[in-house]
């Protein structure tokens, strides 16, 4: 709402072409533009409440439809966990507030840093520009893990925001969302076993499967494929946990050394932050107490 | 919120994989899940009022940047301009109670009927489902118009919602977007001219239209550069207007005529919906009188 | 979040002492109190949405047990109506961009005009102030309606903010409230006619009711009882619906004329708006057409 | 939204007629009704993020006019103070959520514990009822405070809500009222000494005080008026701080004796929640160690 004073100008070109439009000069000097303007105090302020963690969440929409058209392999298709993974990365590369972000199937989860300032925390800038820079990224990257196999529409993702207050619940969120995949992957390993190995047809496998527990479903996998479930992919059991960590690393520079007419190499060693990814348990404690940097103290 | 009772697998699979997630038998079944499930009540409700227009506007984020990496020809870069279309055509296809769509630079304003239903009128849906079928299809159609000139990164668009109560405030905003396409076009158009045909660096052409009303651009243009303004690109001066229209295609269809063994052939005529671009004056009200179903009544 | 600068004690005093909280000199003086001023930041805003009819409507709480504490008559008190009325007034008196008020039973509803800029239309300053110049009007003006009857403790109303974007959904939502008193009074009407004449038990006039459409208690009045519905009372039927008019008055005033010692007196007619009840039928087009300047036309 | 199945009249009365309009049964029965029911959907939801202190803060509406016009005592008076903290007891005996009420001057702030599910956490109705409660409480005890003199019109008050995600971010938010509390009435003790005692004009003692600070004003009044600031009422320099104390009442009860005709008189002891007032510091720790049932842990 601040209307620059001076200078107009400073640089701010957009599409190639000064951009006016931010600086706002127009009000005084174009009667039809300024006559309209009061459409502007249309908009309405969403804020989300401070110290309480931002949650973004990310969901495919229609991707049953979209993994069959893409021939996705059943029960997981490592091509398109990477993509995801790939699209994830670049959205925290782009907000560094984002302290964590877990992923699977279908969905990703974006965690905010509680006091993050970024876009003055207001959820539509947050959300939707988290969706943006995840869905171009999903196009722009299909090619590095689906190689050849042609990409055939634009896919869509949609976005919501959920604040937790403290670290109590937001554990418990990213719990929530790791039990879901836990529970989801146990039940698609023994589904499509029956259906790929067992020979069952997805009918009767879903009937098979009715009304059976977690043990009811590994002991299936055990006694009649001889598959242990604890041995299947940490990927496709725990899903995928981004954060950031430290590395160090060793670049040589040219330094200009005063009085000297020449540079001297020298090496330095640079400590620079990057995207790891993690496929275990993030349920427990273990996980927390190795990485203590990621959530603040509630206590402030 | 409801839970689905029976049947619990009615095909909903995603990612080619039986989706136990929507349909939360697990709750009962399933200790951990259940625990952590509480989180959910974090999520508000940002249902759209009744009876507003709802427009969601898409805005470029760094694109000053954007275009001055991918060499947007300036004032405007047709190819740029293209791929906006395209993408809000994309946008509108897929959601198809957006009524109408207006576009001009980096920035795309779509406008949903005003008793739309769509997503429960949740803004959170509304407009992070628009942006992300916005983005998505801006990298997938990149090569239609920029052919082999590679797309460096994935770009990001932020989104926003506001709601318009009556057919009046409606058109104010229209107009109010459309006026500022036209005030930094004509500004654009003369800085360009002066720096690309008078000579003058950025700076200096700055300088010069210092306090200069929209008269005096339109004879800086004319007098020194036989230029009428009037006679430019009327989709760079009006930008990108995008409406439903209805035509009607001859199609030839195979019909089974009772008691015969044989099928007909026969043509009918049937009617399509397509999305349509203008570029013509919004403002005034030729363009709505000539589309009277745009908008409905206030009165209802 | 303005900082006054000069002059930091205009007259502000509160409780007749002089008021330093608003005007903050405090935030540069006093360490301990910026320290913890931050916490302001968490307060939302939630303004209205622009061009919009405001209602707050009040309900009594648990007034079943009022009423029946404080020995209302049955099936209508007229006090206690006429307290409800004169409680209203008194918020339409302190706001005057209340164009309408209608109330029925224990709840009353206010209607600000649709640009109203009232408390920058922020919703909870709204509602609250309507609720508490209702609240202690009501207990201050009980006296006048209850006479030596004490009030026996403090009654409590709550209320709720709603918003409708057009002429016609303002209109829908008064006749809603209409039609409730309606239907509720015709009901109680024959309940409490078949229990205080008819002898019967509640249980009993439940059950007889049970079923019966609005042409059966009609009937049960007219055949039983020799009582016309229509010949009740409009206050009764229609509720209370107010209004402001403008009334002429003759006043006296003393004018001082130039060039002469003494001060002449003059009447003068000056024009006053004054609240005013009606109990007449608020859903067809008459009411409406006989005050026309009560809404705006959606056009503007 | 759930819709009363059966039976339909169990009790509720309002008025004491029958409240038809809770149960909804209307809606099919009424054509008129059901037709205009549809405004009911464009109210939105407003409940309070979860796990977060609920604050419902009050301030008397133009009470400087107020307090002149019923001759407040300054700078301090203690019957408006006395008749502030009844009206808050009146609020927390009916909201037993509220855990903690704190006032000063003509504003009170109540705090609902975190996890509170009244009125489903909805904003709209925790405010209202709050200032309802509180406005007609204030007049109703008016007399217990005032005696004679009379009140000369119904007083208002506004409210609003504020979220705070931790125990320290709420103390932070007592603190910065209890810190104002100190900081306000520091200076006007100040500032009418030197009218009452010291004789000066308002216009000279603000003058006299520009620029000073805490250390200033102490030593003014103890160097000037040999007032020791430290013995002033704790009311007035705390503020009054209402929490919940459990007290223990011997009763006396007669209780049956079985197999005897008789029944006997036994004392027992009665645990009862009351409303105790405080006077002390909530900023430091004491307070804080000396109850600490008030506030949950963050942790859960």
């Amino acid at each position: 709402m601040l209307i620059a004073k001076t200078p107009i100008f400073a640089g701010c070109l957009r599409f190639g072409v000064v951009n006016v439009r931010r600086v706002r000069f127009s009000v005084s000097s174009n009667m039809a533009k300024s006559k309209f303007e009061y459409v502007r105090n249309f908009e309405t302020d969403d804020t989300c409440l401070r110290n309480c963690y931002i949650v973004v969440r990310l969901d495919g929409r229609n991707f049953h439809r979209f993994s069959e058209q893409h021939n996705f392999t059943k029960p997981n298709d490592n091509r398109a966990l990477g993509l995801m993974s790939r699209s994830a990365r670049s959205v925290m590369e782009d907000m560094e507030d984002v302290v964590i972000a877990y992923g699977q199937s279908d969905e990703f989860s974006f965690v905010f840093k509680r006091n993050s300032t970024l876009f003055r925390r207001r959820a539509s800038k947050l959300m939707t520009h988290v969706t943006s820079q995840f869905s171009s990224s999903y196009v722009f990257y299909w090619r590095e893990f689906f190689g050849e196999q042609p990409l055939l529409y634009p896919p869509s993702f949609d976005g919501r925001v959920v604040l937790y207050p403290t670290n109590h619940n937001l554990r418990d969120y990213l719990s929530w969302r790791q039990a879901d995949c836990h529970f989801n992957n146990l039940y698609n390993t023994v589904f499509w076993t029956l259906v790929q190995t067992g020979g069952l047809s997805t009918a009767q496998a879903e009937d098979r499967l009715k009304g059976t527990v977690a043990a009811d479903k590994n002991e299936i996998l055990f006694s009649e494929f001889n598959i242990n479930y604890n041995n299947e992919s940490a990927l496709h059991k725990k899903g995928t946990t981004l954060i950031w960590t430290k590395q160090n690393e060793t670049v040589t520079k040219c330094i200009k050394v005063s009085n000297e007419e020449e540079e001297k190499e020298v090496s330095v060693i640079r400590s620079r932050r990057r995207v790891q990814a993690h496929y275990c348990d993030i349920i427990g404690e273990q996980f927390w107490d190795e990485h203590p940097d990621i959530l603040e103290d509630d206590a402030h």
